[in-house]
């Protein structure tokens, strides 16, 4: 069984980079900086279903994300999570968090219709993640 | 600086372990099995405020809280996340997640009132959870 990104995380994300786990993706939301990684690994749906190597990746990863959202943004609190009630394809989000956001202090989850971003800030917002994400990646290596 | 337990999640759970990095905790909340995980390391707020030893051991125990629920109570999902907006101590929420749970498919956080244990039920609930966490502790060992 060979990976495939799952259609409903295809629509609502745009592609930042392929790391060495993970897909890094952009969600079309405008209200807050927020990165969707899905590990490569057909069929897996909880973290548990990850190898050890694996798992050590994705905190890798998560941290490389994490820390360059609170590099960009300077954001109150980001937000890690992997949930999957709705779509099983193992994925965590990674959302930088401001006291003034649209949903503070709850989960960003459900909470009000999606707002995407004009197709020039989208393109503009994944391109500033894609240099940061990229000098991120290679600082780390170093 | 020393570590000491943030009042408010020590009043909302019990003690169920002190593992090598984290507090295991069990959240008062009889809708679902859910432990919290948190890091012994003063001042900690994000993922990226742990050095790489501690990252990679919080995977570790992130993963055997996620297969022991999972083992327990064979849920249809395991919700991990790292929120913090309201409590900026980090602590990874680990949740048992079923389709007729009373949040099902939202994220359980600010859905509804609290319903606690009764105070049977919560000990009980503490001791299912402590063994089978020690046992999947011991395995990883060996």
């Amino acid at each position: 069984m060979t990976f495939a990104l799952d259609p409903r995380l295809a629509e609502d994300t745009v592609p930042v980079y392929s790391w060495e786990l993970c897909l890094v993706r952009l969600m079309n939301e405008r209200a807050y900086p927020w990165l969707v990684l899905i590990p490569r690994r057909a069929a897996a749906h909880e973290i548990h279903d990850l190898n050890a190597a694996d798992r050590a990746q994705l905190m890798v990863e998560v941290n490389r994300a994490s820390q360059a959202l609170a590099e960009i943004y300077r954001p109150d609190k980001i937000n890690v999570a992997a949930l999957g009630n709705v779509v099983p394809q193992l994925h965590v989000h990674v959302i930088a968090r401001t006291r003034s956001d649209p949903a503070w202090p709850d989960p960003v989850w459900g909470k009000q219709p999606r707002t995407p971003y004009d197709e020039g800030e989208l393109i503009g917002q994944r391109e500033v993640l894609r240099a940061v994400l990229g000098l991120a990646q290679e600082f780390e290596g170093a």
